[in-house]
Formats: structure tokens, C-alpha cells, sequence
């Protein structure tokens, strides 16, 4: 011990010096300019794999074809392409019509946005499952909005530009978050958000189909539960029974066909079949008892024809600017959000990767092209890339063959759609959104966190009972101050010995974990910055008064506190503001008699340190240790001296 | 060895069991209800230290006077109470005139403000240094955000509503900040950001102050560097040279007084003397050379007479409530921040403790008080305040005998200053406020931390170029930014062990760390929260295979990767994205043939990993480790029998 004490004798300036076996050197990082640090920093931040590690080594003509692929994924895996059987695809063009509806447009929108997005998206695309069309929330959040600025029975042609526009922006402003990396924007939708948002969707969006389940013809425009439930239930002379029993003999054997599915695998061939029977008998139906004539309202005749070029209908003036863009922006958030989710549960049920930035590109080209022919936004469907993946698709060629079949429905079948009663696509939707419900889901955050369950609560009845937007903006805001909170108010926790051993744990956590005289050991859990130091300034004295307090009421009084050991293992980064805070710590703990040693600091930690000690000194000889083993070993013989 | 071997064999599910001496067991922390830990939380998040702490034991009475003396802390100094030498409270008052001016306000508001609220703090308020009156910087934001809705010139009456009714507010949102415990908000406002914002206010109201240096009638009302330039420029004409000559001289000997009291602490009472003497000395010029016939403005006459009841004066009707509501939020927090910080610094200078929280309170019942007695916003101004604290004012005193000076000029100098030029104002306020631009702060700033200093910087250049309260705003945004972006993208660092010992660090940081063949040893330096598991998943992969490639270039070709070793030392919270991301990263690890390692999770960490272990087991036998060194020594056997 004898080397020890000679170390701090000898009044070097010199940090952490070895002079011993027992104690280890704190290590500076190797420099860094600062230049260089931004680089590594905006690598890291922006491109968590290097994008160009695939071509280090490659000849130049591998390179080109490696970079092909990079921008168009359509060459990545057309050469190993295998035909998928036909499916039911008309289906997903059908329940187009009906989403379109739910965002007030014309039924034919709903076909178009079902052709031209899947065309674009299978070149651009980097998801092999995902299927692409018009989506129930999107439709949902972009009518909602939009109706505030326009009427659409009134002026459904304005309201229709309105919408090619929000689209238009939309897909501006997922494309540019692609090219500027700023991806990481959806990660704020967390899952417990996510949930809670879903399910409340889905319930909204089932109550507008309750609509069409009972025949109502005058009904709301608001979207809220209260609003929809009053409308219906001060509509009830306007109930059609007719509608309503085909609309509730179809819902269940929807229901039951997706029971039956989801229970046995070997079945789901029923769960994807089902939509396309009861679209095909309903029609039937209606079209031999003649039953629009007894209050069943049909989709009604629909022009055959593809896409018509939209862009003279983009409206760029300055009175519905602001809408529009507002309404791009959430509605693109949104789809973004189902369309990366969608694609990353698949790729990694198949281990295969989907790079966000990329797919984000795609969804926001798709969309702007959709806004030039016809389309409103569009995005990969979650529950229609079930199907798909369930149906064995591999490549994103299903997407062209859904195209055909929306194609080939456009031009031949329109006048089929004529006696397609509205009930039976309201009776799909319910089906479909169900399942995005997810209790178990809801349990088991509630189980895990309970913070979590709250902003998944906040955001299912913000939703059902606000506006989808505000719900989703009241959970992200507050899933973004619970991060602040943690950093603001960070745990400082009192360390001891765990007998035995030269490890220092948790006295909370660890039971057998036991104090050293002489010493207070603190770790803080987070980093040290300007929204914290105020706290832990006022925290760290109330921590040492009430140490010393209970310390004093021991039986070992005379060991009376000499060091203050501050474990900075959890410390990751401290700014300005907690370099002041660690310095004033040093002088402040010196008026009191006690000497302050750092533990373990973190390469960027240290770094400000040694920068800190070079402007103004404060690190004192031996106040660095690498462990707090070492630090309490060579620094007891000063406690038995002074005691 | 035998022993590990054989208990990762017999397959139990009890997790860490100890059978060695060389394994500690992972303990979780004791159970604790929720509403337990709520409490708990609430607690260490709103009183960092029990402020019930000092009842404790106490008998009746003496809590009564206790509580008595935390409500008033008057009762709590008074007893002690030494008069100090009366000093040059007069110049206090009357920079309040020019600091008035600079809001568009009546000069006399400035000598009110100067007198009831100091009044309503020394009974209130917490610290005994500070001293209480209008600043600089919140006259200023208060004068340029009201004269958005209202010309002074043209309405002053409604104008002086406005500020009274922005002042009720300010002090309304203060007062509620305090009551409700929320002082953590102004901690948002970090030092960087101060530095930046005190630097460029201090030009903004010097620029003003050019207007009454040279003597212009026509001066813009805008506040940035560009118009305020342009406006001295292009009146040229309307320069008076008896002014600036006579500002100049002034402001030459106000600089140089300043200069020596900060070179030699013996002439203190120079500088603090020169204002006072600048005063009297050219109202006296004035009198005798009658210059006010030359062109150089005075203050002019003022009524005698104390503060006239004013709550009638306050609007809250809806045209202008936006208006004031945002005025009084922003100088509120502006002020306050000024207010907090003079509070803490003196007190840290003496060694004694302010709330922040019963501060809040206390300014803003003050500024309450303030609008309904013709005062504007005021608050604890930083540079008197070290005047007081130099001149050795020990109690809260200061601000009584100061309200005392200012209500003897009210009722019975207030004559005297018809003859008082604006121009020594002028000087004075420019004096005081040159030693707001803190270059060597800036300095050190810039050589700890360069987003720090990218923080001050857009501070100064906002308030400079753009307006004052977004200057704030963006600086705000950018250090929140900066906090969420270090949790969003979080560094993964491999660890290596220290030769001949059991400890593992950075390989970055320590050059002589060296990684264990067959582990692959990780840190995460960050919560795991949702806004970085999607990062973190596709940042291991990356680790993972670049660590692989690498590890396969070397010598060491057979010992293959066997073990993922996650260190979770730095992890202090998971919520239940993070707790996905790590059962998810536990299955595909598997699938590559790694098994994961868990090592050293922090109390709620490990709560919740056993939690969700309940729901769905995914923690194998021996997975959770004490300590890295254990870990792989307990597990290096594997490896052999595997090579």
C-alpha cells in the first residue's frame, strides 16, 4: 500500500497514474479531429450499415450492376422470379372502392390507387411481401382533414384536387425523409403507441361502416364515437332491415371464415377466399331479386377505363396550401409508418433485410406518380401483405400481378360493380379491421410497463374519442417526455461491496451488497447535461446529508465519510453543462472535507474531462480509477489514517 | 469448471443460480407496488430533496414555526438582520426609466416597477442577494412582441393594458410553474444556450440605445441588428453632435470605472458610484448650460406620487388574449430564467440553498401583485445584484431599503429629472449590459464542446438577426434535439478484456484491451427504448458481420463466434419496445448459432426482463451474468469443446 501513498504524496499532475499492479490506467480515446468525429457521428446516425461496404473490392462492371440494383431492387429479384398462383385480387381493388369512400372520394379512385401505386412500388420497392394500395387509416385520417377545408357533396370535384394534392405532398414528404435519412422520424410511433392508435382506428373506422351495414342515408360527418353513435341512433326510421341482414349474415360468415383461418393454418385458404364469394353472391343476390329496388344501396355504375392523367388538378394556391400540406404530412407519417412496419415484419419472418431510407424513397415516389394518374395516397397494406405472404408470393412480382387484375377489372368488369351492394364492403372492411385490435398485445404491455400502457391508452381513446391525429400526437408527445423525464430526473444510486468479491452493485438491488466505511458510492444512470445538473446538484447534496445522517446513527461513528466515489459507468455523454456541474461537484465536496473520485469514465466522458482540467484544473492526483474496486482498495489506508 | 458445465446442463429455468464461488447471482431489486414506485417517482421527480426532512422529530410548535419560515422566508432572515449601508439604489430606479423605454412604456412605470415589487420579494422570496426590478431583456421581448398588436405611439393607453395584462400573466404562469413543480422547464435553458442569448440581447439593447446615444427622433421599431442599423444611417441628418459627445464622454468614463472595479476589487466602489455621479453630473450640465435648448433630450417632467391601483387596467377580452397569454409565457420564462439563475449563483457563492420551486412562487406572485400596482414585469436582475452582493448586503433587506429610496424619489425627487439627459441613461444601460457578452465562456464552450457552441452560436445569431424570442426557440430545440438524438442513436461499443486482469473496456478507448476468441463482447450506452431498437437492430447486424470478417482475417480461424455477451451496465430503463428488441434479438442470435449473453441489467432492467420472461421464457439457463469477467470465464470451456 506503501506505493499508493507515495503516488498521491508526490503531488504530480499527472492523471491515474500505475504504479501498482492492483491499479489500472483510465485511457483517453485515441484523438480525433473534429471533422473526423462528424463523419464517424453522421455515418453512425444516418447509416447504421455502410451502404457501400458491398462494393469494396468488386471490379468496376460488378459495381454498376451493384448499384442498379441498389436503385432499382426490381433487377435484385426478377432474374430468380417463379410465377405465384392468380389470387384474390379483386378483392383488394374491391375494398379500394370502399376506402376511397371512407375518405368522401368517388368509388373509381379507390380502383385506380389499387393499379398504378403496386407498378411503381414493384420497381422501386425493397420489400419482396409487401402488397400496395389505398389502406383503411390513411383513407380514414385524410377525409376527416380535408373535410374541414371543403365539402365533399358539395364541391366534390375541389374536394378531389384537395386530395390529389395531400397526396402529392404526402409523398414529397416521404421521399425527401428517405434522401435526408431522417427515417428515424417513424421509430417516435413506438409500439405501445402504435397499438393503441391501431385499435382505435379500427373501431372508428368500423363505426363508419355501420352506415352502410344499416342503410342509413343522412348520417355524420365527424369521425368522433359520440358524434357517429348519435347519428345512427337518431337515424333508426332510416334503418333498412333488408341492408342489415345482409350485412350481418355477411359479416358473420366473414367472421367465422377468419376464425377459421387464423385457427388453422391448413383453412386459411377459406380466410382468403371468403371476401371474393361474398362479394360474387352478394352481387348475384341483388342482381336477381332485383333487391336494389328494396332499399339495398349498390356500388351503382362505374365507367370502364384506366388511370386519367391528374396533374392539372394539383391546386398549389395559397387558400388551401396550409390543409393540404398538413394533411400530406399526417396521412404520410401514417402510411409510412403501416408501410415499414408491414415491410420489416415480413423481411424478418423471411431474414431478410428491408433498408427503411430506401423503402421510404419508394413510398414517397409511388405516391407522387399516384398524384399524377388518378391516385390518392397509397401505401403497403398490412393486412393484404398477410395474404400475400400466406399465399406463398416471394417476390414483389405479386404486385404486378394485383396491378393486372386491377387493370384488366378496369377495363372489363366496371359494369359488373353495378349491383355490388355498398353492405357487403362494409362488411369486409369490419372483418379486415378487426384484427387490428390486438388485446393480447395490449396485456402484455400492461404487464411489461406501465407507462407504456398509458400512452397506449392515451392514444386508443385520444383517437376514439379526440381526432386520429390528435390521439397520435398526444401519444408521441408523450412517449417523447417520458425520454426527457428520464434524462431530467436520472437515478443517482448508492453502490456497495458484494462480500467476497471486489464488485459494487446496487445496494437496492443487491441485498448483500454492504457500504464501506468511509466511502459514499454513487452511480449515476444517465447522461450528465444542462436539463439535469440543476437536479443532480440539489440531489447529491440531499443524498450525502441523509447518508452521513444514517451513517452517524451506526454503530461505526468514528469512520466518519472521507471519499465520495462517483461511478461513471452509466454515464454516456456530458456536455458544458455537466463538466461545470462534475468541477463545482470537486470544489464543493472539498469545502465539506471530502475528496471526490471518478470512476470509469466513458472515452467521450473522459475526453471533456481531460479538455475541462487543461482550461481550468480540478483533477486532482489520483482522482481517476478505472473500477471502483481499485479506487476503494487504494484509497483505505488514508480512512484508518485520519481515523 | 465442472460445475458451470454441469449447471447449464441440467436445464432448470431458474435464472443465475449460483453453484460456484467465482458466479454471483443477478438479484432483482424487492418488489414494490405500483403505486409504490409512482410514489416514489413523483417524489425524487418534483422534491429532489424531502422538504418534509427538516419536520421530522420537530415538536408542535416548532413545526408551526417551521412551516411558518418555509412560507415566509422573511421570518427566516429577519431575526438575523444587520443594516447595511445605504447605496446607489437611485440609479437602480432610474435605469428602470430607460429600461421602461425600451419596452415603449411611460418612463415613470419604470421607477413603479422599481418600487412595489422588491417589497412584495424581500417577504417572499428565498434569496437573500438578489435584487428585484424591471431587466433589460424582458422589457425588451415584452416591448417587441406587444407592439405586434398595439402602436404605442399611437394608443399608448391600450398599449400600457397590454403590458399590465402581459405581466399578470407572466406572473400567473411563474406562480403555477412553482405551485405545480414543473422548474425543471427552465432548466431547458441551457448554459450554452444563456451564453449566447445574454450576448446577443446585449447588442440588440445597446443598438437601441444608439437612438437616445446620438440623439435620433425617427427610429425604427423593429428590433433587429439590420433595421435598427439601417434606421442610424439613413438619419444622419437627424444626429445631434451635443448628444453623442456628451453620451460619449459618458459612456467612456462608465466603461473605464467598470474596468477598474473588475481589475481591482478595492475600487468596487467606483464603478458602483460612476452611475449615480453620471446623473447628477449632467442633469447638473443640463440645468446650467440649459442644453436642453440644444438638442439634447431629457427625461421631462414626471408627476409625483406612488403607484395608482391598476387591476382595472388589466384586458382579458379575446382580441388581444392571445397576444398577452404568449407575451407573459414568454418574458415569464425569460425572467424567470434570469431570476433562478442571479438567486443561485449568489447563493452558491455564500454557501446557502434556493429553491427553485418557492422561488417561481414567489416572482410570480411579485409580478401578480406588480400588475395590479402599474408595474411591469420584474424580476431578480443579475447585474444589481452583484452590486448588492459586492457591497456586502447580507439579507434580503437590500430590496426593502432600495423600495425605500425609489419611493423617496417618487414622492419627492421626481422634479429633478426634467433636467436628467436620455443620453446618460443610454450610457448606463449600454455600461451594464457589455458585460453580458461572456467571450471567454463562448471559449471554453467551443474548446469542450462543439455542438455546445453550435447551441450558443444559433442562440446569439437568432436573437441578432432574427427576434429575441425565437433566437430562444431554436436554441431550445436544438439542445432538446441533441438529447433525444444521443438516445435515438446510441453507440455499440466492443468491449475487450485488460490483460491480467478481469476487466473489460472500450478497445477504442483502451489501446490494450483485446477481444476473447469465440465472444463477441457489447455495450449499449443508451436506454432501450422505441425510439432506438430499430436502429439498434440494424446497427448489431452490422457489428456482428463487420466483427466476423474481421475476426476471420485473423490468425485465429477456428475459434469461431460462439457467444454475444450484452453488457447492460449503461442501460438504466427498457420499456416494452426495448424488452422486444432484446427476446428478438435473443431468437435471431439463436438462429445464427450465438447464444446471447446478458450481463449486469440495473434493477428495472431486470424487473422487467424477468416479467417478460414470465409471459414468454426466452432467459435460458446461465444467460444473466454478474460481471463480463464471470461471464466468460464461466463460458470460455464451451468454446474449447466446441473448437
Amino acid at each position: 500500500m506503501e506505493g499508493e501513498c507515495m503516488r498521491r504524496e508526490e503531488g504530480q499532475v499527472e492523471i491515474g497514474v500505475v504504479t501498482s499492479e492492483a491499479v489500472h490506467r483510465v485511457a483517453e480515446p485515441p484523438p480525433q479531429s473534429t471533422v473526423d468525429k462528424v463523419k464517424v457521428r453522421m455515418k453512425e446516425t444516418f447509416f447504421p450499415d455502410d451502404p457501400f461496404r458491398r462494393f469494396k473490392g468488386q471490379p468496376l462492371k460488378r459495381k454498376w450492376v451493384l448499384a442498379a440494383q441498389y436503385l432499382f431492387p426490381v433487377l435484385d429479384w426478377a432474374p430468380s422470379y417463379s410465377f405465384s398462383l392468380f389470387k384474390s385480387d379483386l378483392v383488394a381493388g374491391l375494398t379500394g372502392i370502399s376506402y376511397a369512400k371512407l375518405a368522401s372520394l368517388p368509388p373509381a379512385v379507390g380502383l385506380y390507387t389499387s393499379f398504378v401505386p403496386p407498378l411503381v412500388y414493384s420497381v422501386l420497392g425493397s420489400s419482396r411481401d409487401v402488397a400496395v394500395g389505398p389502406v383503411s387509416i390513411a383513407s380514414l385520417v385524410m377525409g376527416s382533414m380535408l373535410r374541414q377545408a371543403a365539402n365533399p357533396n358539395a364541391d366534390p370535384y375541389l374536394f378531389l384536387q384537395l386530395a390529389l394534392t395531400a397526396t402529392f405532398f404526402a409523398g414529397l414528404f416521404q421521399a425527401s425523409l428517405g434522401i435526408l435519412r431522417l427515417g428515424f422520424i417513424i421509430d417516435f410511433l413506438s409500439k405501445a403507441t402504435l397499438v393503441g392508435f391501431m385499435a382505435g382506428s379500427a373501431i372508428i373506422v368500423s363505426l363508419q361502416q355501420l352506415r352502410n351495414l344499416l342503410g342509413i342515408v343522412h348520417f355524420t360527418k365527424k369521425m368522433g364515437v359520440v358524434p357517429v353513435m348519435s347519428s345512427v341512433f337518431h337515424n333508426t326510421n332510416e334503418w333498412s332491415w333488408e341492408t342489415a341482414a345482409m350485412g350481418i349474415c355477411f359479416l358473420a360468415f366473414l367472421l367465422l371464415a377468419r376464425h377459421a383461418g387464423m385457427r388453422r393454418p391448413k383453412l386459411s385458404w377459406i380466410s382468403v377466399g371468403a371476401p371474393l364469394a361474398s362479394v360474387v353472391v352478394s352481387t348475384l343476390v341483388v342482381f336477381l331479386l332485383k333487391a336494389q329496388n328494396h332499399g339495398i344501396s349498390t356500388i351503382g355504375k362505374l365507367r370502364c377505363g384506366l388511370n386519367r392523367p391528374s396533374w392539372d388538378k394539383l391546386l398549389f394556391d395559397g387558400t388551401h396550401l396550409s390543409t393540404t400540406m398538413k394533411t400530406g404530412l399526417v396521412t404520410g407519417i401514417i402510411s409510412l409508418a403501416e408501410g415499414i412496419a408491414s415491410g420489416r415484419t415480413f423481411a424478418s419472418l423471411r431474414s431478410y433485410k428491408v433498408d427503411g431510407n430506401k423503402e421510404m424513397m419508394a413510398i414517397g415516389l409511388m405516391n407522387i406518380v399516384g398524384s399524377c394518374t388518378s391516385c390518392y395516397v397509397s401505401t403497403g397494406a398490412f393486412s393484404r401483405s398477410a395474404v400475400n405472404h400466406n399465399a406463398g408470393c416471394k417476390t414483389a412480382m405479386s404486385n404486378v400481378v394485383m396491378a393486372t387484375t386491377v387493370m384488366l377489372t378496369l377495363l372489363l368488369l366496371m359494369p359488373l360493380f353495378a349491383y355490388t351492394p355498398n353492405v357487403v364492403l362494409a362488411a369486409i372492411i369490419i372483418a379486415a379491421v378487426v384484427g387490428l385490435v390486438d388485446v393480447p398485445a395490449a396485456c402484455n404491455i400492461w404487464k411489461l410497463d406501465k407507462v407504456d400502457f398509458l400512452v397506449c391508452l392515451s392514444s386508443f381513446l385520444g383517437v376514439v374519442f379526440v381526432s386520429v391525429q390528435q390521439g397520435l400526437a398526444i401519444a408521441i408527445g408523450l412517449s417523447t417526455f417520458r425520454i426527457l423525464l428520464q434524462i431530467t430526473r436520472p437515478k443517482m444510486i448508492a453502490l456497495g461491496n458484494i462480500p467476497g468479491t471486489s464488485i459494487y452493485r446496487d445496494m437496492h438491488q443487491y441485498k448483500e451488497a454492504k457500504g464501506v466505511p468511509g466511502f459514499l458510492i454513487l452511480a449515476i444512470e444517465a447522461p450528465i447535461n444542462f436539463s439535469n445538473t440543476t437536479y443532480l446538484n440539489e440531489r447529491h447534496v440531499a443524498v450525502i446529508t441523509r447518508w452521513i445522517e444514517n451513517e452517524t446513527t451506526m454503530e461505526d461513528k468514528e469512520a466518519s465519510l472521507r471519499f465520495l466515489i462517483l461511478d461513471l459507468s452509466a454515464v454516456p455523454t456530458v456536455d458544458t453543462s455537466g463538466i461545470t456541474f462534475l468541477n463545482e461537484l470537486k470544489k464543493s465536496t472539498e469545502k465539506d472535507g471530502l475528496e471526490l473520485i471518478f470512476v470509469n469514465p466513458m472515452g467521450e466522458v473522459m475526453e471533456k474531462l481531460q479538455r475541462a482540467n487543461k482550461i481550468q484544473e480540478f483533477l486532482g492526483v489520483g482522482s481517476l480509477y478505472l473500477t471502483v474496486g481499485e479506487a476503494v482498495i487504494s484509497l483505505s489506508p488514508f480512512i484508518k489514517e485520519s481515523a
